[in-house]
């Protein structure tokens, strides 16, 4: 069987180049490109499992369920389950709920009745009961629907309290949370992590604001919030897309950043380094969080036994220069 | 047979309120939600075409295939291609093919064996000759594969000429066009309508730099330009993603924009307007781009004949703050 180190010999590359190529994430040379597709057709390189898997599997559909695939987190995450998927010889389908049961419900029955091998949920409009009941391999990522249902997801707790730490270590006195929707687990452990943290600063007052994760309406409440609350010079919001909103709130009130606001978000998307000033943020491995799920969920699909129900990987504090 | 209409009657709604609800796009009101979801359970109510579909066809899937859904005009793009085949009955598989030849046909042949009515194709790493003899119904969207398939494009000479207009009447001298890649048609129909139209201006200089549609080889082939072109008071970029990265150049450098340097975009994505300062860009209309490819495919997979087969919907200048 030929295997992509053989590729890369071949092809006088390295085997990260070749998976580069393969996966088409990353720079590559318009002469590396040519070499290693020489190296494919002449060593008739195919993906092994998934040679194996078009052979031998009766369906190769992954079901993703996102909530909503233009809240830019999603195809960051969308892209890594693909690749694994890709290389692993599953198909993807995309599955926007909407936020609206009805159609989240429409989707996992019509999958589940049809082809699909298993799921991908990144959305929680339905109770835990409904998703154990489903017959599939199912794998949570960045939710947590039910613990008896694998789950991949990010230490929220540890990066708000890494983010407000750091807020308070760059020396804000008057901290604004922008918090997630009420509810989601992922929103509700990055306001346990900042609120006790909090604690343990009783001179620093902090304030607390709820916005659905969506920028226009993050942008209006801290708008009018910060209208009047001038005081308030450091905020940390529960995820870039809110931190964004927050950014151009402050941009509109002629409220420096980071001279008079200081401002964190979390999540780690990329548009957060091309915005003015680049974002600081409590980075997730969106791609790793996207990798790790699909691999258990695949695991999950040929029937290995999962040892860890709960995969929780490190955040990372991102500094850039909407802090000092 | 119960319809939206129905729904939203019996809501006390709006049927566009139903529609949205139905989407998951826009905003609606948790009241709104409760008293849809209330009349859709108490109704019985089914999009129509759904139910029929889940009777009647073997398969119901559409590959969209797109280069990379990370880059944001996929997503938005995506967004209508799902949500149209949703309300139809139809499944969006997303295959991103990572500008990889082997991987876009890897996913046209598994999908053509195994279960795919047709396909939306965003991409074009192949030969005419092999999307024409594809067996399945195809659409190509925002590129044009070869005149026999049906095309769902913008006007992108119109939208360049727009652009480069508005740059000249805004009093620009010196105008850098970023090209996007060489080859791609749609950026060279951008690059044409730049040309045409500088033709007509000989006192106005123009220059020319060439990138893919990717923010940090922008952003440094325009920070190198830059450098040693200060003259240089406009930026005329291809696509959107270009101008981020040479906003960003003009910020590193600096360069007040829109004060020394004009900056006018192409596509219209969500980000643009969360810039500072916000992107002045020659919009596509990218949600009915998505669902007049997928209305086309869905017409073609049930049979009917298609009247025309290029479907070039108008752009339209969004004048915002990276010009005077």
């Amino acid at each position: 069987m030929v295997t992509i180190k053989d590729v890369g010999k071949h092809a006088g590359v390295s085997v990260a180049t070749v998976s580069r190529y393969l996966n088409g994430k990353g720079y590559i040379s318009d002469e590396a490109k040519k070499v290693i597709e020489k190296a494919i057709k002449e060593l008739d390189y195919k993906p092994n499992q998934l040679a194996r898997s078009l052979s031998t599997k009766k369906t190769n559909i992954i079901g993703l369920l996102v909530p909503d695939i233009t809240n830019p987190f999603f195809p960051e995450l969308a892209r890594a389950v693909e690749d694994t998927a890709y290389t692993n010889g599953y198909t993807v389908v995309l599955c926007n709920s909407g936020e609206q049961k009805d159609r989240e419900i429409h989707y996992i029955e019509s999958l589940q009745q049809k082809y699909a091998a298993g799921f991908i949920v990144t959305t929680n409009q339905l109770e835990a009961d409904y998703y154990r009941k489903i017959s599939l391999p199912i794998v949570a990522l960045d939710r947590r629907l039910d613990p008896a249902i694998p789950t991949v997801t990010t230490n929220n707790i540890d990066g708000a309290t890494i983010a407000t730490e750091y807020l308070i270590a760059r020396g804000c006195k008057h901290i604004l949370c922008v918090r997630g929707p009420v509810g989601l687990d992922v929103a509700e452990d990055r306001f346990t992590g900042f609120m006790e943290t909090m604690k343990n600063y009783p001179n620093i007052s902090s304030d607390i604001i709820t916005s659905q994760f969506d920028f226009d309406e993050a942008e209006k409440k801290v708008f009018d919030y910060l209208k009047t609350h001038e005081f308030v010079d450091g905020i940390f919001a529960s995820s870039d897309v809110l931190a964004i909103g927050a950014m151009k709130a402050a941009h509109s009130l002629d409220v420096q950043i980071p001279g008079e606001l200081q401002l964190v978000g979390f999540d780690g998307i990329s548009m957060g380094k091309l915005l003015t000033p680049e974002l600081t943020t409590v980075a997730q491995d969106i791609y790793k969080l996207g990798t790790a799920a699909t691999e258990l969920l695949i695991q999950k699909i040929e029937g290995h036994e999962i040892e860890n129900n709960l995969t929780e990987l490190p955040a990372t504090l991102v500094i850039r220069s909407s802090t000092k």
